[in-house]
């Protein structure tokens, strides 16, 4: 039976326009291996695909009720049960699609998810994952907010998760698991640190490369990178923000040096080769693993581009199974 | 009376030429405004002053024991008290210097200058300063790993004496504090940054910004940003690995686009000027606040210019006699 993938049509800063494009882009290359249901007001959907010139198996369900991206997520959750992520998550618990996409307001997605999916037995704490970019590729940071004050144990499970994913979806074999962490030596780092790398290192299965620090991200110390939620936003959104400054600080360097405009012009098609890997789109969308379902949470401003990308990890992740997979390794 | 800056002449991976040949360059400059003190085995130092053809006011002080790099802070500390480190703040404590600088063992001198100096009255945690670069210029990051586990009014004291160290050192009038946290929002964050909001909002004198997240900070979103020192010593390292990481990111994309050798020198010159402000050695060496004295502390790769840097700073703060400023603040 074909993977089918309910999407958050209402999610992100231009929605619906950017992500029924995005579904429509994915429908179109999936020629058939997948289909999906857009969740949003129906008379609106209606009118994007045929803007689109909609083709491919796209089924619109009717989500009268929208949560905003600056709604409180709690209120929000509790009160409109007739929103796209309260259907599209419904839809999934029932088994009637695999997975479920949203750029929308993260907080009500991680909090609706929990609520309507429930946690997978065995897991304590379902963590967001996160993308950081380095020289070769790219690392995955476990947690990067959802979990803001943890305990060692949780840091282990994040670890137990991520290298999971790494193996399963980024097709990285033996995945290796750095802890973040102020000092390379076994015994540096706060009270938190210290008793996860204990736990870390006496977890079986686990590939565990010891403590990394702030300066080997970029470098690609590890294919999962743990920390809590609190010091995972922090640097995340530090490389994010490596996208933004650098280009203004790369125009008064050039001014300075009084480039001529057909060097910059050279300089910045170069800079925004370099900056591509700083930008969250070519990741596609994170997963929010643990939960008893597949759930791709993305950044709220994602192009049609990264919609299409969503999709598409999670056709992957719905295909593999990934919480099965979890469940399973927790449980051994 | 003139300043006297003691200099630690072995601290740095490349003491005592290095330091030795930084502290020849600043004493040049000084023209008569300070003297220097090195301290370091005095053959060895009697050598380096030799083959740079010191003049000026540079006196050697001996000191036969050196405390490595890699040394553990806390038994190095006790044992080796005939090290520059001991000696050199040991003639501080005196009166016989103003201020100390080194290069050397960060830790090390970090437990020395509390052991040999002692905390200013009313000061709960003697904090290490870190400066981030920004679009327009940079900010200082208090605390950069020497309080990992921090209390909330920890975090206030921090944003005092970072406001006063950019008031009367970096000339910032009404410098502006921000919390490094999760969200912009008051009441986001972990446990010790919500506490930490409010104690902050209540402090007297401080032009309190609220939160700042981790994509603000290269964009200057305050002068002086609080976290504690976990948090700030993996963001800095992070800062720090930009510089190092993203010319192996150019050049693959250079070669990616097939730029002439021509091209690339123009890039690689631009890319150089930007990545600058991501080099410690403009700053100068960070402050080591809230014990009494006064005691600035490089990156261990210190290059002589940035030594002398250091010691310009160092002339600076003992003159505006930033110790004596801090310790009225935090008891008015």
């Amino acid at each position: 039976m074909s993977i089918r993938v309910a999407v958050d049509a209402m999610g992100g800063d231009q929605a619906p326009a950017v992500v029924v494009e995005g579904a429509v882009r994915a429908a179109r290359r999936a020629e058939g291996s997948f289909e999906l249901l857009l969740f949003g007001p129906e008379a609106l959907l209606q009118e994007e695909l045929a803007r689109n010139e909609a083709t491919g198996a796209i089924r619109i369900v009717d989500a009268p009720e929208v949560i905003g991206m600056a709604e409180a997520p709690a209120a929000a959750v509790k009160t409109k049960q007739a929103s796209s992520i309260h259907r599209g998550l419904g839809a999934h618990r029932q088994g009637l699609a695999d997975a479920f996409v949203s750029a929308g307001n993260t907080g009500a997605v991680m909090a609706a998810s929990l609520f309507i999916l429930g946690r997978l037995p065995g897991v304590a704490r379902p963590t967001l994952v996160g993308y950081y970019p380095s020289a070769d590729s790219f690392s995955l940071v476990v947690d990067v907010g959802s979990n803001i004050d943890c305990k060692p144990e949780h840091l282990v499970q994040f670890a137990q998760m991520g290298a999971l994913y790494a193996e399963r979806i980024l097709k990285r074999p033996d995945p290796t698991v750095g802890l973040l962490n102020i000092g390379e030596e076994p015994g540096k780092g706060n009270e938190q640190t210290k008793a996860a790398y204990t736990l870390l290192a006496q977890t079986p299965g686990l590939h565990f490369r010891g403590n990394i620090e702030g300066r080997d991200l970029l470098h690609h110390a590890a294919d999962v990178i743990i920390c809590d939620g609190f010091v995972g936003n922090v640097i995340l959104k530090v490389g994010e923000s490596v996208a933004t400054a650098l280009p203004v600080m790369l125009k008064r360097e050039m001014a300075r040096q009084g480039r001529t405009p057909a060097e910059q012009a050279v300089i910045e098609e170069v800079f925004r080769g370099v900056l591509r890997a700083f930008n969250y789109e070519e990741y596609g969308g994170a997963p929010l693993l643990g939960v008893d379902g597949h759930v791709i949470i993305g950044h709220g401003s994602s192009s049609a581009r990264a919609v299409e990308r969503m999709i598409e990890v999670a056709v992957e992740v719905a295909r593999q199974d990934v919480a099965r997979s979890i469940a399973s390794a927790l449980n051994a």
